[in-house]
């Protein structure tokens, strides 16, 4: 299986010989930049490539005088091993192939950072883009395309605490445009610092594992929406929009996202999507910030939300803290799910907030994993607590 | 004005600033990967940078041995310009900023090709990548940001005549999720060979221009659907769904996808979204192969669009043409609009379109421009026609 593999040269290669039957038709149109991604005469370089247990990274470099392969399944930061120079200057190495999971990766020739010019899936994490490799196996069978696809939309709403209009990710399920009646409850997922609106759908694979709960009768048809959580940024990627310039530190301003997240995102959500508008068919969950923000959200707020899930995050013991978690235990809830992984750097917030739920009497799930702050243990969270949501 | 500078620096740093404020309430919760994205102590390096009348483009490389920009304001395929080594190993070359526009550009770093690690905004043509660069000026104006803006949503189709799920890219106007009665006319926008349904909306900026020119008053509020044009596809930039495998040479599976189009995806639009289901409120307009795609469906659904606007593409003289020509006289539209650049080598069979449609009697507008086969072409012509739809 060759899932990495999508690589201009097969790919436009079968498009071209394709269109070219259909000049038959209307005549040759293929521009300079199609024809430029050719190497004419040339075995087309593959890469990656998925054999039995081994994956081959192959990178074209005619002038290079080191190439390196770094991928986020190597250890440490700076971690990266040493590609050999082969025929016409391409460089290869072939790995053991790594546990089933996504991944990323990136040459590094002769210092500079470059992405498998081979690949066409490309993640972007913040500002950076990566190129990707899916391993198959249990644990990434969810995150492949299902048969039945929900759509993902990218509406935008005014938020008059921010005084912005911003971007928002939502995905609805299958079939929820054939059934003009139904009405489905919400997740809201938010992402960490570093991400935006898009991150949950690109790294996160959040419509993949929802098609694929969803198709598999594992979890219930439902709503994602998808925020961005920067209370200064309008949307990523944009040309033209600036960020605003607020005072973070100034106590008014502390809480203006998640107050936004719970005034005008829900209520905006409510309106123009056919939801079930009562806290049993809502849920909240965020990874790192949006962590905190879950954590926030459901206490300043614990009529809202019957199902609250922070992963990877955690809380410092506070007089607070043990107000806002009496006040959800007050109030009731079905779920309270924190997930971390055993060396992440908030293993031990992690573990306060475990200890606080306990010393305040709230049943809850502590789900640890292996493994740190990482997109690998945050697909696995949703994959795993989607199930529990809304039953 | 510095559209093209949204590089990590800056702005992580921002954030950084914004989110160790929020440590105060849930502690801190930076990922390493986060942290990767700066270099503490060094001045962050800047590009690309606009400034007056010149640009500046920058690249940190400490073991290349020459580094080169390339960008597609340049002539000539392996067009590149040299940069020189500064402090800290940063790269650079000043340019005279070049006409208003969206270009792309990227560095060849001991020959290898490589994207602006400092700019977040990137295009994928087919299945490259490459950095982004809006230059400011009139003709650029509706690419950027308006300030209210439609939804962008990908559903997916079942087409039985191709046996697959499909995906679509679909724009709402702004204001559709405001108005649930109100109905929509509909343009169908189709790519070129070597694009796919995200080509429009990335490439074309389609949102962006239809946001602007509607919030402006010049065009009427409708929605634009981009399907994927390359029949073997289900969508673009997914880890497991494999091509078909059609023999496209066969007369029967010549016009597959126009049937498809015009058979399965403009019913699905139609019983999906509030729109006029009239041909009166209908167009086609397409980019080369999508040019074709629209000469041909206009052929041979004259009773369908009565906007017809095939851009960079023509045709050659055949009876089979003159007949479809006929066909669209004699079922009436009301507007044929057809562009070209001086220099696309599709020009002359523009030109014989033009003629054709002259000797046939069918009233149209040839809309000649200056340059090629570009993107920078199909911005201005989807800018210049969309005013005059549905009027």
């Amino acid at each position: 299986m060759l899932w990495g593999n999508n690589g201009p040269n097969t790919k436009a290669m079968k498009r071209i010989t394709a269109f070219l039957a259909s000049l038959l038709l209307a005549m040759g149109a293929l521009s300079a930049q199609e024809l430029s991604n050719f190497s004419w005469g040339q075995r087309p370089v593959v890469s990656p490539e998925i054999q039995n247990d081994s994956v081959t990274f192959r990178l074209k470099a005619d002038y290079a005088t080191i190439v390196k392969l770094s991928g986020s399944w190597m250890s440490g930061w700076d971690a990266a091993i040493e590609m050999t120079r082969g025929e016409n200057n391409v460089w290869s190495v072939t790995i053991p192939a790594p546990e089933p999971e996504i991944y990323t990766y990136n040459f590094i020739a002769d210092g500079v950072s470059v992405n498998d010019p081979q690949n066409v899936l490309v993640q972007r994490d913040g500002s950076r883009y990566l190129s990707m490799l899916l391993i198959d196996g249990e644990r990434s069978e969810n995150y492949k395309a299902a048969n039945k696809r929900g759509t993902v939309s990218h509406p935008w709403y005014d938020s008059k605490l921010l005084g912005i209009n911003r971007r928002l990710t939502v995905y609805t399920p299958y079939g929820y445009e054939a059934n003009p009646k139904a009405k489905y409850p919400v997740l809201y997922l938010l992402h960490g610092a570093g991400g935006d609106e898009e991150a949950w759908i690109s790294m996160g694979r959040t419509a993949e594992i929802l098609d694929n709960l969803i198709e598999k009768g594992l979890a219930k048809p439902m709503i994602v929406v998808m925020p961005n959580g920067n209370p200064d940024q309008q949307a990523a990627q944009t040309f033209n929009l600036p960020t605003t310039d607020r005072d973070w530190r100034n106590q008014d301003n502390r809480n203006l996202y998640v107050r936004s997240l719970v005034e005008e995102i829900v209520p905006f959500i409510e309106k123009n999507y056919r939801t079930v508008a009562k806290k049993s068919h809502r849920a909240i969950a965020g990874l790192s910030m949006g962590g905190g923000h879950t954590i926030t959200a459901s206490g300043m707020y614990p009529e809202k939300f019957d199902y609250i899930c922070p992963l990877s995050m955690g809380a410092n013991k506070s007089p607070e803290l043990d107000a806002q978690l009496q006040g959800i235990k007050k109030a009731g809830y079905k779920l309270y799910w924190l997930a971390c992984g055993n060396t992440d750097f908030l293993f031990e917030q992690a573990n306060t907030l475990h200890n606080a739920l306990n010393e305040n009497g709230l049943e809850h799930t502590y789900y640890v994993s292996e493994g740190g702050h990482v997109w690998a243990n945050w697909r696995l969270y949703l994959n795993t607590f989607v199930p529990l949501l809304f039953k």
